[in-house]
Order: structure tokens, then sequence, then C-alpha cells
């Protein structure tokens, strides 16, 4: 849907920001009364997005419908460079092959969201790949060690004594050198995005471009609701995850982030929402607001209000005949030394009283995967899963494991 | 002449400098009795040598004389990049032209100390115009801020609040780099590029090769025996300089100076100048001693033991004849708002009393800047210059300007 642009159209790309360089600069570039050039930035690593991502590309969705487009820029070039440091063998430099298919996820993945119409797919290396050693020395002198010492994380690392290698004072250049390359008007990125934007912003202005509007996106909160939804700390949904999945996990929720998830995730306005809330407060479950919650969500994911309705019924039936219970208990276990033994987990999550009991009631075919029997004693859980172990028909616990 | 190379030759490398790290890698590699690379980087800045460089000169014709080979680099790369932060006007990108006129006044002034045989121009872009972003930055990789703002200067400017801009992380890895793209033996410098010449042996392990041996001489204090000797502060005895202006500043160091020069400058045995030493405390004059060093510096420089005899004869003259008095009072000035008159410094100087007097004086034809009348009453002097002015017969002041 193609709309008229003005500076009519700022309330409504606000919502839900939480800050925004300058507003001012928004307002002046919507009485231009043309699409604006929408930057966000991703990972070249494996993609597997989760309800925290989506907080930004629904954002950029918003835009789109706006009648904006919207750039997403996959930064390969320091992707293909790896971990020069040799320090973390994890982030070993990616090839061309492996980033195409990444991509390829990528695109399979946010066109859930994302309207492919109004979306230009870019790679960082297009530029990079052709920028001499001197032009990134040049690149470099656009910022001080002070200024780059300002950033969290760095002041904290550097303040703590934990070392940090020049080069990664490099990366929020390339990153805003990426708006200097795309003519970006505005760039969304997370709140702990915020410095690396601001030096898109100097960096246009060095490079006698006018400096890009910086939109910061509030990040979601995980299934725990303290900490930030993250593969690493299995604490998030997947938009990849099967239906049952996905509407069990939200299930589990607390009724508060319930609220929090509605604001930052549901397509409901935020006068729909308001008064959901008062008739809970009045008194309706807050079980069926979740259930509405979770239908939306499946609904969005899983091709739409067909696949969302399958899932509540699903999980309604299962609760109904007790194949699961609401609410399970969750425990972390660490796979920091190997994977994790499925035995162990059995054991260590008290369902069984001895690792003998855990093998011979997997034998017996009595114990279940995210409701998959498993019949191999030997199987083991990795770092990042997050799966339902089940024993016989009544005992669940969530295995969270980092 | 053509030695043979054992580690015998150790000690006789190692006179006169400040630190050697490791000696036991230089004992090493000389008992492979082949050539050393001995590596010396120099700015692509015009150059104008000192007798400070020639400390370092002094010590790479050492190793020649021994048998090694040594490697005059000029760091080009950065020089075309000049200073991208803008700040620095004075320090413009230089052309391909400049760098190659640079190049041949080194050439000039340098082969009056190292032999041409067995020295190796090189420049840096010769590798650094082929590095890609992407290696620069793996490059970069291997040096921590920390690291880095260990560096004294980095360490003040950043403590004091003095913006450190991030290119200038990467010039010591530059330079560093440069030891490994020329598979350098040893690398010298002076005591205050100590740092920069660690890095270059951080980097060829890193880069699969033996750590260069570091060597640092010691720094020369200018004619005013306190700082540094440098152009910018003017107390700087070029080697460029005509006979007797070179002979006058020698003859106008302290005698405690004195030594310092024949230790760090003079081709005489260590033995030789103790004896020396010990002429003079027991009476001797040591107008002598400062005599003989300044006869041997304008041979070394002007062709030869006749351009010695004859600066000498002629300082002799002049101060004989009290043209010029042998000890000449020094005054600063500053060119900081422009260049300065020389009507001004007469004036300031106290050579006249007047402005007016000033200009009197250069019209009668009264006036000489280093020996020569001048006419015009408009002349000015610059920062850097260090000048004897004249006025009539008796008056002498030196100037120099900042």
């Amino acid at each position: 849907m193609t709309q008229k642009i003005s500076p009519e159209q700022a309330p409504l790309l606000k919502r839900g920001a939480s800050e925004i360089l300058l507003e001012r600069d928004l307002t002046e570039r919507l009485a231009e009364a043309r699409p604006l050039r929408v930057k966000a930035g991703f990972d070249p690593t494996a993609p597997d997005l989760h309800l925290g991502h989506v907080v930004l590309l629904q954002k950029l969705r918003g835009f789109q419908d706006l009648g904006h487009d919207v750039i997403f820029l996959i930064g390969d070039f320091t992707g293909m460079i790896g971990d020069p440091t040799g320090k973390n063998v994890t982030r070993k430099p990616l090839t061309r092959e492996e980033i195409a298919e990444n991509a390829r996820s990528y695109e399979m993945q946010v066109f859930k969201v994302l309207n492919r119409d109004r979306t230009e797919v870019r790679f960082n290396s297009e530029w990079f790949d052709k920028m001499s050693a001197a032009e990134l020395v040049k690149l470099a002198a656009q910022q001080t060690v002070a200024r780059m010492l300002e950033r969290d994380d760095f002041d904290k690392r550097y303040n703590s004594g934990q070392s940090i290698s020049i080069h990664e004072f490099l990366y929020p250049l390339v990153q805003g050198y990426d708006s200097v390359a795309l003519k970006a008007d505005i760039e969304l990125g997370g709140t702990d995005q915020k410095f690396n934007l601001l030096v898109g912003r100097e960096l246009q202005k060095h490079y006698g471009q006018r400096p890009q509007i910086v939109m910061t996106m509030p990040l979601l909160e995980g299934t725990d609701g303290i900490q930030k939804m993250s593969k690493s700390l299995g604490n998030y949904v997947g938009i990849d995850e099967p239906p049952d999945q996905m509407f069990g996990k939200i299930m589990s929720i607390s009724d508060t982030l319930m609220w929090r998830y509605y604001e930052l995730l549901s397509s409901r306005g935020l006068d729909e929402i308001a008064s959901m809330r008062r008739e809970t407060e009045r008194g309706a479950n807050p079980r069926d607001t979740k259930l509405a919650l979770a239908k939306e969500l499946v609904a969005r994911f899983h091709g739409g209000a067909e696949a969302g309705e399958r899932a509540m019924r699903d999980f309604l039936a299962r609760f109904q005949r007790h194949e699961m219970p609401e609410q399970i208990p969750q425990i972390e276990m660490s796979a920091a030394d190997g994977p994790l033994s499925v035995v162990v987990a059995l054991k260590s999550s008290g369902l069984t009283k001895s690792t003998s009991e855990a093998i011979r009631k997997i034998k017996e075919g009595g114990v279940r995967v995210d409701g998959q029997r498993i019949e191999d004693a030997s199987a083991t859980l990795r770092a990042g899963d997050s799966v339902v172990l089940q024993l016989g028909k009544r005992s669940f616990v969530r295995i969270v494991v980092r």
C-alpha cells in the first residue's frame, strides 16, 4: 500500500521506539514527501531469528507500510574476516558460499515480516572489498580513541582489564561507513546499537551527506522475563519453531511479560491493547489474553489465521488431556564441558532417581524430547538447546542448556 | 670491506646503544655467519638531516663496515595519506613526485655516512599500496588498545584529555608490518622508537618469522645541551649546513656537551676519547678538543680533512679578527603569528633601540644575517630558522625562531 508521505506519519513511525535522534530531522525529511531509505544491519552468521529480532523487523515493516524503502544490510565484510585474533574459534571466517546461504536463510525468515517489494538486500562487501588499506586508515582518522572508549562495552572491558583488539575499534566505523555507502536517511537498531548508529551519523556528516536519523528500539526480554531474548541464553522463541512449540513457549511467559510482548510484537493498536489490559484488571482471565497473543504470533509466522487456530486447539487439547501442563518447570544446565547427555539431564532434573533408571526408561520408550520418543541412551543436548523433557505421561521439565 | 661475520662482532655492534632486545638473539644470529638485514625507518617528509640523525646513521654504518646490509626504509605509505583528520594543515598528503624528490634528497645526505653498496633503499608503499582494507583489519587485530595506550606519548595524551585518532593506533602496526615485509633481522631507532620497534618484533612472531632484534640509540641533545636535537627547536646542526656555520655551531656547545658529542658522533675509539678527557682534566684547554671535534665533523660532511682544516682556519681567523665572538648569545623568538620580521628581531633582541633604528641600519648596510648583508627592511625569518644576526662589526646574537 502506498501512502502519502508527510510529517503526519511521524507519530506512527515513532510508536514504540526508545529514542530518536533527532526527531526534528525525521519531521524535516518526511516533509520532502519521498520514500526514506531505512537501513538496518544484520550479522552474516547463520541466522535464527527470534521474537527479539521481530521488534525491529516489525518497525521496519511499519515504515514500508507507510511507503518507505528498507535496506536490509548483511555485514558480510567483517564476517569474511572472522576473528583475526584467533581467540574465538567459533568465529571462523565465513566463505562466500556460507554467506550466500545465510542470506537465503535470512530471506526465508524476514519476509514473514518485511514486504519483499520494498526491501533491498545488500552486502557491505560490495564497497569494502574494493576499499584499500589507505582508505581504511582515512576512515579510522574520523573517530577518536576516547570517543570509542565511551561505548559501554568497551568502557567496561577496558576498565576491568579485559583486552580489546584494535580492529574492534574499526568495526563501528565499518558499520558507520555503510550508512555513507547506502546514503541512508535513517538507521534502526536495538538500544544496544545506539553508539554504532551515531557513528554512522557522524561519518555521513564528514563525507558531506546529511546525517542519518537514528532510531533505537527496545530490547525484548526473553521468556524468563529477565534477560534480553537471546539464543545463547535459551530464553528465546524462534520464528521458525514449529507452531506447537512456539505456542507453548508463549503460553509459558508471565502475565506481566505478556503485556510487554503485546506492546512490542502484536500488530494490535495501542488502544485495543489498553482496553484488553483494563478487561483483565476487571477480572478477565489473563490466560485467554495470552492465548490470543500466542495465536496471533503463530498465525504470523506459520501462514495465517488457520495455523494460529490449529495451534491453539492443539494446545488446549493437550492441556485438557493433561498431556502437557500449562506451566512446565524450567531448569538450566551447562554444556560448558561438552554436550550434555539426556541421561544426565534426566537424573539432574530429578525426573529419574539415578542414571541407571534414566537409561532403563529410555530403553523402555518412556522418554520424550520435545514430544519425540527417544531410543538412544547416548543422545545429547547442546548449548543453546531449550527442550521439554518428558518422562511417561505426567512428568515434564524444560531443560535450557547454556 | 668484508669481514668474517661472527658473535665476536657483538661488542662492537653494541657500542653506544641504549638498549638491545634481546642481546642473546643478536649473538645467535651473528653465529649464522651471514649478513644481517638491518632496518631503519625514515619519514618521507622533506629531509634535512642533522647530527641527531647521524648517531643512528653512524651505527648503521658500523654494521655495514662489519659486512651487514642496511635497509633504508622510507615510510611513504603514511606520508601519502597525510593527516586525514585535517587538523594538521602542514601535514598535507605528499604526491609520488614529492616523495621521489625527498628520497633523492635523502640519498644525497645519507651517503655521506652510509655505504651505498651495502644499502637498500625501500619504500613501504611497495607492500601497503597492494594491501586491502580487510588485510589491514587483520593486522589491527594483532595489537590491543591497552597495549597501545602504554606508549608514552599516547598515555600522556589520553590522560590529559588530548584526542588521539584511531588511525594513529594503526601507524605503529604499519611500521611493524614493514619489518615483516622486509624480513628484518634487526631494527634500529632512537630510544623514543622503542615501542614501535617492539611492535615489529611481535608482528614478525605472529607472521611466523623470527622476531627482529631491537636496538635503540640515545637521542642526541641539541646545541643548547638540554633538549633533543630537532629542527623545530632550532638547536640543531644540519649536515648540509655550510662548513663555517657547522664549525661555529659546534664551537658554541658547552664543554660538557662536547664529550657527549664525542661519544655519539666521533669516529674516534672510546679509549682515545677517554684519554683526551683525562688530558683536559689535567688542564688541557677544552677549546682545542672542541676544535678537533668540529674539524672532524666538518671533514666528514664536507668532503674530507682539507675542508675541516679550512673551516678551522677560517674560524680562528674570524675569532682573532673579532669578526665573530666564540660564544654568541642565543635568543628564542616566536613565529606563531606569521613570519618574524628582521626589524622586529633587531629591536626585540636589543641590538637596536627601536624599529626605526633597525630600518635605518639595514638601509645603511650595517645588518648581516648569517654573514650576508641584507638590504631589504621587509626581510623575515620563519619558524625553524636559527640565524646569527649581526649589527656592525661587534654585535652578534643568534635568533632561534620557534
